[in-house]
């Protein structure tokens, strides 16, 4: 049994990494960040930038919702081209679904936000979450554009994390240093994301900064192997959204020898990177709307890789399995169901299913009586494991997810009201 | 706008059927049913019984789901025969994941049932709902049979339909009849299912009967036919259970010629098929479970049929649309983005998306203010409809849909506790 600081924390396995407490886009080195009011949302902040201080090669991944909002269109050719030093971003309006209108007031955005922070146009991405089919409000976005680059600090990772929340109820940051290429490399990150939570790309914005010294390409592959396993093998309602954006910045302010895939020290680095990605994609279930639940599923030999993904993906989306969750309702029979819908090859002569220790299914043989007593116990937890075993092959996936409670129900019949 | 009666009652394009006003099962010439009490409920019928008085073919369409019910595994080859007389049915334990002797227990009620039935054992199936991984309760079961098998009447529909409900809170029975090969002919059902419901083949038990005479392989393919626009375009909550069952029998007792496909009244026959078949899947929907609206999302001018049926189900499972539907909050943003997710061809600049006759949508131009007071106007009714034109091609779908409410999470919490 983890707690929930080891759920959502680092994970290394081998040792080599330092976690940095409290640290986020701002821990590496020559990375500056700001949150602050523009008054689209009452009483809080709702716009953040950030900027490296230092020219800098940077990767990003979008939503694959055919429906792509404005910023996601207009930051792609920029982040394919490679070399953006920042992004700046907005909550309260998605600029999605808002047309020609909307995607000027996107380039118009990140005009200004290039020209206030000092940096080339094509070097600064925008961003924006929230609602879907409302035109930004240019006057604030505009004002806010000027406050945001004038706060940059070199300690302003904290205030831009919570910038950048939605329905979010805590920040999400986490950072590592690593020896890697002769000098300590920090990589560190910030991401939103609560409800419209699904693979692939969990519905969120995140931004990761390292000082590493990385080529741009290189640093696509890593930023691509990171997010594969993180924010892709999350979900909390299994909605993809229209802004969905994974950033990665490198700027090789820490020195040292480049790194790259036929470097000793490459493994570590994109180790570092998907151990931050790792923890801010888990930060964001265990924020899930409403999820009182942290619940890792896992589906062990199967015949195939996406057989182990796509069971797993199953029981994570199955809204009566995520509804016994947080009901701690022993009620197992979801979760063979679910596998059997998700098209896998199953046989339920050979599959066994655990909560956490407890075998409440071994290979056509049901639970007793006291085995779900014990499985009540278990769902009872803030945070338990379900482990299916197919025993058809040597595959293996997990996914993360939330359960379903009152709270997501409420949540999302309200939000726009 | 359609009162809740139109919604779920007869569609009659052609003026050809006469509705029968608490009709079922046993409104066709010929068939008996009973509802008992075995005793695996308390307080409640928990066991029905459906019988052809004459010799009678069948179809029957099962749960695609690989982990498939002992029940469901017994009675495919039987229904794949076609002559079944009739079904017993169980609530209360879904003998699903129940194992070797999970299949004796369904062999064994399928034995007992025929017996009492005064019937060949390959003439009577076997249904069981209820909760997965937990063997039936026999000596209930065999005790049931006797008194199912005592109580069958020509006015047993009622009963039946009461005593195969679960989590549903009303019974759910349709009828029709039609003129058709020189003779009456009626056709009525019964179904249960209100949780586990996602195509294909809803989470339900089915079960329609006629007195039409028709051979077994054209019953299939007019059963087929039915299912596909009424079980297969219903959803509550995406997930499809190990139990799906429906069965359509016809024992020809109305007289009259033999329908066929070459035979001209054979299209007014599979109208009143489908017809009953489309009734019985909307009160489904209306009985969805803690569902408090029906919604049905059309999807049209789409560059296939593929494409239009994907986004009408990704819209109709997307459970922020759902939840938005059960507030009333105006966020019609989350249709869109639903669409884009579907893997259709869409195209946000010449897409358009109506609430009813609202227009929130139209080719780029989001509402403006007084659309969206009028938009939250029809999400306040108890029944909308959403329909989203692609303007990609010809192709239209329609699936129908409840709400995601606290009464969900609810029932689904608490269900075997």
């Amino acid at each position: 049994m983890l707690n929930e600081a080891q759920l959502i924390g680092i994970e290394d396995e081998t040792g080599d990494l330092t976690a940095l407490a409290g640290g986020g886009v701002t821990s590496a080195c020559g990375f500056l960040a700001s949150g602050i009011s523009a008054g689209i949302k009452v009483g809080r902040s709702d716009m953040a930038m950030i900027l490296s201080e230092r020219p800098c090669v940077c990767a990003g991944l979008f939503t694959s919702n055919k429906v792509a909002a404005a910023p996601v269109r207009y930051d792609r050719p920029l982040a394919e081209r490679g070399c953006c030093r920042g992004a700046v971003v907005n909550v309260g309006c998605a600029n999605a679904c808002t047309g020609e209108g909307g995607y000027a007031d996107a380039c118009e955005m990140g005009k200004l936000a290039a020209e206030a922070a000092g940096v080339p146009v094509e070097e600064m991405l925008v961003c924006s979450t929230g609602t879907i089919g409302r035109r930004l409000p240019m006057g604030r976005i505009r004002e806010g554009i000027k406050l945001a680059a004038a706060a940059l600090s070199r300690d302003g990772g904290k205030d831009a994390a919570a910038a950048i929340l939605t329905t979010d109820t805590v920040t999400k940051q986490a950072a590592v240093k690593v020896r890697a290429g002769g000098v300590s490399v920090t990589v560190g990150g910030m991401c939103k994301g609560s409800g419209m939570i699904c693979p692939n790309l969990a519905t969120t914005l995140c931004f990761i900064t390292t000082d590493a010294l990385v080529d741009r390409e290189d640093l696509k592959a890593a930023a691509a192997a990171a997010a594969e396993k993180s924010f892709n093998r999350i979900t909390v309602d299994g909605d993809q959204s229209t802004n969905d954006t994974f950033l990665v910045f490198a700027n090789g302010a820490a020195g040292g020898e480049r790194l790259s895939p036929g470097h000793p020290d490459w493994p570590v680095f994109v180790r570092a990177l998907s151990a931050v990605a790792g923890s801010l994609s888990r930060q964001i279930v265990m924020d899930g709307e409403g999820a009182t639940k942290f619940v890792s599923v896992t589906v062990e030999k199967a015949a195939s890789a996406d057989d182990a993904l796509a069971a797993c993906r199953a029981v994570a989306n199955s809204p009566l399995f995520k509804a016994a969750c947080f009901g701690g309702d022993p009620n197992w029979g979801r979760v063979i169901s679910a596998v059997g819908n998700s098209g896998c090859r199953v046989n339920e002569a050979d599959t066994q299913i655990w909560f956490d220790d407890v075998c409440v299914f071994d290979r056509g043989r049901v639970a007793d009586e006291q085995a779900n007593k014990r499985l009540a116990q278990v769902m009872a937890r803030r945070a338990f494991s379900v482990r299916v075993a197919l025993n058809a092959g040597d595959f293996e996936d997990t996914v993360y997810t939330s359960d379903l409670s009152y709270g997501y129900v409420k949540i999302n019949g309200e939000y726009t009201t």
